[in-house]
């Protein structure tokens, strides 16, 4: 297809859309359901509803947008999420809904003729830094997860998804799980460092590495921090360093501690409670299944000899994911026809699309990140590579949907 | 002395002092220059004024109440404090102060005549649990301190000293440093197992362990949990949770990291930044300061293998403290006499009276603590063991002032 996207549209777009949450740094919070979900939701069905699109939100507040409006039958479906993290930037997620509009609206500018419906999807709450676990509203969007349970998901001050829903105007009629779409592709930015070293500037994503991520609550034994002589602590404090310490050890292809909270939390008593998340991730179930276990040894092993209580609980699993074939190899050729180079590689971040590739074929388009930074306010990918990547998505909703 | 203080009205005070700042769970819960604090202080001056004492305040807000209020003689002076941690028990502190007030009640009731004054004294900031450092009050009652520096100290919010005396009204008249007292004895439970595990009911204390309290900040680079390779990491939450390990390590007679906050504290992102405390004490400076240096070591290591920059602030540091032989062999014998056990033994926590001890003669007695538990909730001294300790002390100020 000869038409190119609107480059610079796409861009404004980006740039109205980052300035809700803007941090000021550069950065974004938009974490899911808050007051700037909602208005980062609203501005995104403006544009939809200005193209004429139909508007669709479910339950769970999942939002399509499809074309032409009247369409039955199953679309080629593109998008991602407009939620953030706490620190995140103006690239993750926002870039794969907003040049799916913006492919659409060069189809309909073009006045080409498609067999099938185009459609882009927003998912609610794709990061879980707000509620457990993240892809939640693709998850649900598929048949993985009850709508009720998602609804009760809370956050740490224990509000509800349910009631945030309704708070924000987005509790929407349509049932989950939705009727699969023809096919799915998604256009993200790689969040890592492996486009920009090895110079691609399209990434063919192969797959999604599994997630595992587990809460700890450490109970321990609140003393004094200058008379307990050290063989007779129970410092939940201590357990948890070494527990992080040990994930560091004990891995799979990445491993991390990014949530460790101490309670009283004081320099002079030696905490009594300790709350840690603990992130695995690997392309290789057993891989990933033989870290949970050693590490699952490793933190017994260390509750035990600080006479800590450790209770687990799990806030997400999910098996690595291998995305259909012929969608890999429809990604890498238009990549090519487009004159890109190219590089296959598996996500090493979760995205909605594997969750999608439950129900239909699934595929992904890589952009580079720079500096391989992410979900922090210095994320950046140049105008290039984001023009690169949308025409390439364009391409590819056109071939699926003709 | 054959007078006995009344210990019911001893326990009637230090029940009715421990409901403000309850938590409920038989703790309290009363930082220094809260509003608790200026409710504690309330009850105090009352009691002091329904005594007849003289109140006195000073200007960062210790209080003094002298018997006979129109004495100008240096005072034989007991007392401690009234502030506790965030998750403290009911007699950490304030048994020193209220079986001070009982035992100079006693003294009135008794009708003797004595050739010095006594005084009560309750020292600001003891704990160190909201205004670093701790024993604060008493630091710059000695002249340890100008009182400039100690009113500009701010909490973890930026609130100063100077704000919060000020807001609550203990911003008092009296000069700092004040005059020396002529001696000073401070009754306080052990806070630890020793005197329980051993059996005997009067700790005789010979001196304070020396402390050191640094915090590290640690400045690492938020990144994705997913996509970022463990080899091209800078992980704050990991450097300090490897730290923490050390400390355990190499931390000469006790070594605690109570505080520990990571930023964004996400189970998703690498942590970049992590604020942290590290708690050192030993009675032998040397050791203390060898385990300072092997853990400053350390930690520089650390922060260069991680690629993150570590900043360390003293927030504390005070060389162990011996108390006045004579006062020592004076404690032992009144205890003696009394027909108690003794055991000779230092202090593992910090107290007001290692700040006395830079100005006048000071001793200190211990009571046993059940299961040496402290700065907790459970914190426990039975009644028979208050009821000696506060006779101990009555014969101990009687003594002095003779």
């Amino acid at each position: 297809m000869p038409v190119k996207v609107d480059a610079q549209r796409l861009l404004r777009r980006l740039d109205e859309l980052g300035q809700i949450g803007d941090t000021g740094d550069g950065g974004v919070c938009r974490l899911a359901l808050t007051d700037e979900d909602k208005l980062g939701r609203d501005l995104l069905v403006t544009w939809m509803h200005d193209l004429g699109l139909r508007v669709d939100v479910d339950a769970v507040g999942n939002m399509c947008g499809t074309w032409p409006a009247g369409a039955t039958e199953a679309p080629v479906l593109c998008g991602s999420h407009l939620d953030t993290v706490r620190t995140g930037g103006r690239y993750d997620g926002n870039l794969g809904v907003l040049a799916g509009l913006e492919a659409i609206e060069t189809v309909i500018s073009s006045g080409a003729e498609l067999a099938r419906p185009l459609a882009v999807a927003s998912f609610t709450g794709e990061e879980g830094a707000r509620f457990a676990p993240d892809m939640l509203g693709s998850l649900v969007y598929v048949g993985g997860m009850p709508v009720e349970q998602a609804l009760s998901t809370v956050d740490r001050d224990g509000v509800s998804v349910g009631e945030e829903l309704a708070r924000i105007g987005y509790a929407g009629p349509m049932p989950c799980p939705a009727r699969p779409p023809h096919a799915y592709v998604e256009l993200h930015i790689e969040q890592g460092p492996v486009l920009e070293a090895e110079g691609a500037a399209i990434g063919v994503v192969t797959g999604v590495q599994g997630i595992s991520w587990t809460e700890l609550a450490i109970t321990g034994q609140a003393n004094h921090a200058g008379t307990t002589p050290m063989h007779l602590r129970h410092d939940a404090g201590y357990a948890a360093a070494a527990i992080a310490v040990a994930v560091r050890e004990l891995c799979p292809r990445v491993g991390t501690v990014g949530r460790l909270d101490l309670h009283p939390d004081l320099v002079n008593v030696v905490a009594a409670r300790a709350v840690m998340t603990v992130d695995l991730r690997d392309t290789d179930e057993a891989a990933l299944t033989a870290a949970e276990k050693a590490l699952g040894e490793r933190w017994a092993e260390i509750g035990l000899a600080e006479g800590c209580m450790i209770t687990a609980r799990r806030l997400a699993r999910f098996e690595p994911v291998g995305f259909d074939e012929a969608m890999v190899d429809l990604v890498e050729g238009v990549a090519h026809e487009h004159g890109h180079t190219t590089m296959r590689l598996p996500s090493g971040a979760g995205h909605d699309a594997q969750m999608l590739a439950r129900v239909c074929p699934t595929g992904m388009v890589f952009v580079p990140s720079a500096g391989g930074i992410s979900h922090n306010p210095a994320e950046h990918t140049s105008p290039e590579d984001i023009a690169n990547g949308a025409n390439v998505l364009l391409d590819l909703l056109v071939r699926l949907a003709q």
